[in-house]
Parts: C-alpha cells; structure tokens; sequence
C-alpha cells in the first residue's frame, strides 16, 4: 500500500493507494469517528461497490444516499438531500460521511460534511480517475449554481482519501481517459519528467493497467497534494491547478453540464491554454505538438463542437470587456512542466485562440 | 473607541465598541477588501440605517438585500437568496459582505460569505444588543432546518465587528432586554463580578444609557472573545457559552421559531438549568433566587407557556431516551460565574426541573 500525507493549515491526511482497499475495515476504523456513519453514493456505483464497502463496516450504524448519476445533480437540492437523511436518521456532531463515487459525488459529500452542524468528519473512496488523481485531494468542496460551476462550497479536508485501484476495472472508458487529462495537466504545470513518462507509456495507459496505472496515480497524487500543501487556500500557486479550467468551465456552462465530461472539457481547455501561451510567445510551437498529440492519443477533444459561440463563451467564462480589461488571471505554459499565472491576455490574443479552437463569431 | 481582538486559529480580528461608528468610512475601509459590497439586512433596520451604511461607502460598488425580519427567515432559502445576488452582480472572490442587522442577519451573512466561491470577507455590524454582546462574536454562522436550529452552517470569522452603541436607541424595549438575558449568561458561566454588576445596576440598566450600557457591552464582548479565542471550534469550554441553550433550542423549536425571540427562551432555558443545578447538589438554592431575581427585574420569562408538553420538549431538544441512557451533554452551574459540563443528569431529575418550569405530562 502506498501512503502519501496532504499537509494542510490545521494538520495533515493520509492518501491510501492500493488494490482491493474497500474491503479493510481496519482502514477505515481509524478514521470514523462517531457510531454513525452515512456512505453519499450514486446509482451507477452502489450496485458496483456499495455492499463491498458495507460489509466492511459491519460494526458502525450504516446509512446510505443514493444520488442520480452526473454533474447535474451536483446542485443544492442534493446536498440538502444528504442533510435531511443525516437530520431524519439523528445523525450527531461526531459521525461520519463516506463519500464513494467520482468527482461529483466528493464535492457534495465534503460540502454536506462541511455545513452540517456546521462540520463533521468525511472520508473519500474516490471511484473514478479523475476523483483519485484530482478531486478528492485538498479540501476542495462544491456545488453548481444555474449560473456558475462551483459556486457554493468550503474548504473542508477529509480525514483520509481511500483510494482502491480495482475500481478502474469498472469504470467506462470515456470517463478513464477523462482522468487521464488531469494526469497530463499535472505534468505540464509541475513535473516534465513526469509528462515524459506518460507521453512514453501512453499506449499501455489507454487501458488500466495495474501496474503502471496505480505508479502513475501515485505521481499524480503526490503533484497535487505537494501543491495544495504548500497553498491550501489558494492564495498564490495552488491556481496553476485550475489549468484549462476557465475554458473548460465555460464550455461546461455553454454546453450544459454532462454533455461532456469533466476531464473532456478540461482537454479542450488546456488545449486553448496551450496555444495561447504560444501565440503569447510563452511556450514553443513544438511543445504545443506534443501536448495535444497525448491528449489526442487518449481519444481526448481538443477542439470545441461546432458553432460554438464565441461571445457566449467568453461570458460564460465570466470574461466580459470590463473584467478583461481589468486584467483577468489565465494560467499559461513557459514549458512543458512549468506553469504559470498571468494577467496580461490582451482580448484579440484570447479571440483568436478561440477560433482556433473551433468558435464562431 | 474600546476595541476588543478576538483571537482565531489562523490570526485576528477587531471588535470596535462606540457610538456613531456606522458612519465612519476610514473604519471600514481598512477591512474592505475589493471594490465590490454587499451589505444585507432586513426591512426592520433598512429604513433605520442603510443609508448611513451606504453613506459611508461611497467609494465602493454597493448593492443591497433586504430581507424579511424574523428568526423564521433564517433559511436556507434566504442563504440563497443573498448568493443568487451576488452571482447576478457578478461579485469576484475579492469582494466583502456586510451584515447590518441583528442576529439572524449576523448568522446568515457569515454563511452565505462562508460558502460563496468557498469564502469570501464578511463584516458583522450588530445592531441588537444580544447581537452586540454574543452573536456577532467568533465565527459561528448558520441556518436553520425545519427540523433543528442551526443545523447547516460553518465557522467562519468576520474581517471585524462595528458596534454602534446608537443603535441600540431605536430597539424595542423587548429586544433589548432579550440582550440582557445573553449577557446576564456571560456572567453565571465565567465572571461572578461581571453577574454582581448587572445585578447591582439592574434598574439603571432597563433601558440603555449610553455609558453604562457601552459599560457592559465591554465587559460581555471580553468575556465572549475570551473564550471563543481559547476554544474556536468548541472542542471544551466554549460550550459554556450554550448555557440554557439546549433547553431554549428545544422551546424555539415546540412553540415555532418567532413566537418567543431567541434571548428570552435562553432566559427560560437559563432558569431551567439553573433549577437543575440546584437539584443535582451542585448549586446553592440562594443563588438560584439572585438568578431569577435578575432575570425576572428585566421582565425576562422564566417559565414555560401552559401546556407544553414535557415529552415534546425533550424530543425537541434532541434528547430521546436512547441519548439520554448514552450520556447527554448539560451546560450546569457550581456556583454564580463557574459553569461546567456535565454528561449526569439523570432523567427523572431532568422532569421534575421541567415540570417546575411549567411543563405539562
């Protein structure tokens, strides 16, 4: 078993890597407080997994919510949905939420664990790539507002990040490789060596392999968790993180959250990050190549669909004319393997990239 | 200007106590952060003060939400209410709330700043005395649930707290004593002085007088600040500060939130665990009769409505008999200025301080 510590302001938190992690009570004994204990889940994971991880916890007082799949119900009413099982079922100041599911399923977790009685402990059992190299690391909870992607949330740390590898063996395809993107964004802003070594294995990497997946997923967590360690509340360095992520926020907004997967807007996006910091003369042409040439190996989008609005775009990225003449924080490539926060993308630059991307207008 | 530091686990904050403070931009201006504002109240104190408050911050974009008045607003629904005018006004992560109102404003405005793009700066402006002296002290915020008090919220600190001790010259009579009840509690849980200078300037202290009144608003904000810097997160002694609560919760909760303002079912609650003590052997029946005294002199209740119904109030108060055999928590007194927590209270004595309260069954 791998074990990798997250520091944060008020202490740290392990990260568990290994196979078959679900089924070891005496994991998860450590870390839940209380008697009470609530697994947040969804429809496409409880058949999966839901008895596993309850029969390891025979010895607690088990409650479950089973949430609709996708990003949504990452919305208010299914947090409050989680809140109304806690307060119908009693649940007191010292119990436990396990969060076991993706990306979606971590945010609403870890912000019902956050408000309810005003924080209670929680422990992640993230289930897909994404949420094992990514979402379910530093503290970062959240839901959607109709009008922006995580609008509502805390900064609440889990207790630990239970992260079992056999559950990839499950996980379709499409939402694999959407892990994948957050693997290569960790390359490109932190660690060339390690972009290096994905962009050579990339064709073992198209499919878990025990192996080389739970290396590569260690690596990734020990970038993340390096990062939001030194930064906790993102004040300065923690938002090289957020790479791709205003384009992919947009995109998802434009689009309507679920017509692409998290991880597949994030593509997109760093695939616009990357030629603007060319255009901007930041990043070489030939690093560009071999960016999207990776992310196009994993079958992932770099371009928008088509008719895709420009305008529309940019105010759904909350970049209107005032903001952007104010100086809007995009995070950029000097090199692969070296990210970088600027606030100097003149409007023209940032169109043209757009349409480079795809958008009209 | 006296001026009180709470401490907080990651710095902390002034609280400034004088009157006319509301108009003072150079105040305000330091703990501004952003151009943006958002200052919410209620449409009680709007007509009142709000255009002073704006007055004041001339300098800034300010917006405005005004809520209805009343505990019974304290929803998640008003929560949301407040962020959705934030996201229409597009409000960054850099920009400040301003809570200008009493306690259910305090509690909802931290929330909203505590959840909003996962935090963003707050200033409490109390305009209540129970909000002066307790409310707007140490970072609890919260909502209430249909089914429980302050069931969703978060810890989350103000920038700084504005006492303008002027307010207090257009609150009702009720109001203002229901402050007293709160500050009557700092005094039996931690300062026997503090209890013996309320009760030696009772009749002056019926209705405010500006020096003597600042006087004790001091003395309350020390006390609270003390213990709050000692015990952010209520892991030991700030639970003192729910002296009477669980009780005064419980009756909130049987007659509707409103029906009896929050001071005065802590009075009740106070009386009630003040009866207790004195059952338990803890506490001697002469103090008991200088508590009731006071309380009764500002006209605070200290019994219960005829006919609540003892069962119903236990059940309200979350204590079924499985949590009460398990070992319940009970805010008790030693002695006028020594609180203590105590997990033996033995249910049938728990009923006959109940019925003496005025419970029936």
């Amino acid at each position: 078993m791998d074990t990798i510590n997250v520091t944060t302001p008020t202490g740290s938190y392990p990260i568990y890597i290994d196979e078959g992690l679900l089924s070891q009570t005496r994991l998860f004994e450590q870390y839940i407080q209380g008697d009470q204990v609530c697994i947040v889940t969804n429809g496409t994971v409880a058949p999966l997994y839901l008895s596993s991880l309850k029969d390891a916890l025979k010895n607690w007082d088990v409650i479950d919510v089973i949430l609709p799949d996708g990003e949504r119900f990452k919305t208010m009413a299914s947090m409050e949905q989680i809140i109304d099982s806690l307060i119908q079922h009693r649940f007191r100041r010292t119990s436990t939420l396990i969060a076991l599911g993706g990306g979606v399923i971590g945010d609403l977790t870890g912000f019902a664990a956050a408000c309810y009685q005003r924080g209670i402990h929680f422990i992640q059992v993230p289930t897909t790539l994404l949420a094992q190299v990514d979402a379910s690391i530093g503290g970062k909870t959240a839901v959607n507002h109709p009008q922006g992607k995580n609008m509502l949330g805390a900064f609440h740390h889990p207790q630990c990040v239970v992260i079992d590898t056999q559950t990839l063996g499950t996980l379709p395809g499409r939402e694999y490789r959407a892990g994948l993107a957050e693997m290569i964004k960790h390359g490109l802003i932190a660690d060339p060596h390690y972009f290096d070594d994905l962009a050579q294995h990339a064709n073992e990497l198209k499919v878990p392999s025990s192996l080389l997946t739970k290396k590569m997923i260690r690596h990734s967590c020990d970038i993340k968790a390096r990062i939001v360690g030194q930064d906790p509340q993102e004040r300065g360095d923690r938002a090289l993180l957020n790479f791709g992520h205003t384009f992919a926020h947009g995109i998802e907004k434009c689009l309507g959250y679920g017509t692409y997967l998290h991880g597949e807007a994030v593509s997109m996006g760093m695939a616009m990050a990357t030629d603007l910091s060319v255009r901007l003369g930041l990043l070489q042409e030939g690093a560009k190549r071999r960016i999207l040439d990776l992310l196009c190996c994993f079958e992932l989008p770099v371009t928008v669909p088509d008719g895709l609005d420009l305008e529309q775009l940019k105010l759904a990225m909350g970049l209107d004319k005032k903001i952007l003449e104010g100086g809007s924080r995009f995070i950029l490539l000097r090199s692969i393997g070296h990210g970088i926060i600027s606030e100097a993308v003149p409007e023209h630059v940032l169109d043209q990239t757009l349409r480079t991307a795809g958008c009209a207008g």
